[in-house]
């Protein structure tokens, strides 16, 4: 049986209101660590939790923004708050390796066996948890947004993985051979898998509700990028 | 226990010797039409086909030059033959078509569950069987040649994988944004994995045996690149 329950971590003058999707045995296991999309933690992702914790690991779904967003309503504030996110690249790695230091030291987590994943706005923090040269053992961005972080680069440790739609609006092809060329410079352990006829936000069902041109659910995308993160877990956490 | 045996196949003036590779029990079976680098029948296609025939697959490893070459004494041969099949990428379908036809009526053959895969040269040739617009589950290419045929474009029935070093001097990034593009003209479900740090001919591990800078054997690139050509025969074939 999977459990859910919270995980607060104060920063700065937010709180965050992470959840820990975990399986009842109190087994110490590795770790995915999973960032949402711009919409924050909802169902969507709590569901893949709970199928990678039905896969052996111990999942914790972070909250960036220190709120829950109502997909519905709360969509342009949402945006608003990924916006300020995005504006200050440091600022924002430095949290997500705060909350990234958070799950190292919590019980049940195999401190040496973490992964971080991410959807949309969430890929693109994944990458940059690798871009900040942080040592874990591998990295994976669903239709994340590629845009490098205007940082000093730092040789990536972590394995990366990219599973991205070749006709998502917000990422180009141009986009996709800056970020292979940017992950080579790096010295990253890289892949990237390209689907064609496949726009952003693949991996969900709901994607269409937001109204966005070429933002939309693909069926075998999702299917196809999920077998291969079996896989890529199964490499790095094994 | 697996099998080999040849089928020859008279084409024009020369004598095809294409190797089955099969089980002992006779079942007709989803077909993997396998399409070997430009030296031609080897060690190491066959090896491969093994592997699939333990999968459940009967698989047809193709001679396209009408003769076995030894790579170390006939290697400019095999570049010259390899140079003139591609001259005339007509001619080549062509030849492509003939031998997947003759597979097609073999006992033993699904007629209606076949993919076709290639290595190198045989990777082009996969991507040129899909590009002639026929009726295959699938096709696959490892380390293929991405320039296009130059023929009237047709709307693609098969499902495309392609595996791709991004450093293979022979497949610059543009061919794979190229690649992107035709196929996406062309209608194909298609699926583009490239690898960081990995160049051509990543399967062979006597790869660096051509003494060609930027051909190498990669093992986690060829592992990675079978796992998910596992999957793809499952889904397209199962």
């Amino acid at each position: 049986m999977t459990e859910q329950r919270e995980l607060k971590q104060a920063y700065g003058d937010q709180r965050l209101t992470h959840v820990i999707v975990h399986d009842e045995t109190g087994r110490t296991l590795p770790t995915v660590l999973m960032i949402p999309t711009v919409m924050g933690v909802q169902q969507l992702e709590l569901g893949f939790a709970e199928k990678l914790v039905a896969l052996g690991y111990h999942v914790v779904v972070a909250d960036l923004f220190g709120r829950r967003f109502t997909p519905v309503v709360d969509k342009l504030q949402a945006f608003a708050a990924m916006t300020e996110l995005r504006s200050d690249r440091a600022a924002l790695r430095d949290r997500l390796l705060a909350v990234l230091e958070e799950v190292r030291k919590r019980d049940h987590v195999d401190s040496a066996r973490i992964a971080v994943i991410g959807y949309c706005f969430g890929g693109q923090c994944a990458l940059d948890v690798a871009r900040s040269g942080v040592d874990v053992a591998g990295v994976a961005s669903f239709h994340g947004l590629f845009d490098p972080p205007g940082l000093p680069a730092q040789p990536i440790k972590a394995k990366v993985a990219a599973y991205h739609g070749w006709d998502d609006p917000m990422v180009p092809p141009e986009a996709v051979v800056a970020l292979g060329q940017e992950l080579t410079e790096a010295g990253a352990d890289w892949q990237i898998h390209a689907y064609g006829h496949v726009g952003h936000g693949f991996t969900n069902p709901n994607a269409h509700q937001m109204g966005i041109d070429g933002v939309a659910y693909n069926e075998a995308a999702e299917r196809r990028s999920w077998q291969s993160l079996v896989g890529f877990l199964a490499e790095v956490l094994g």
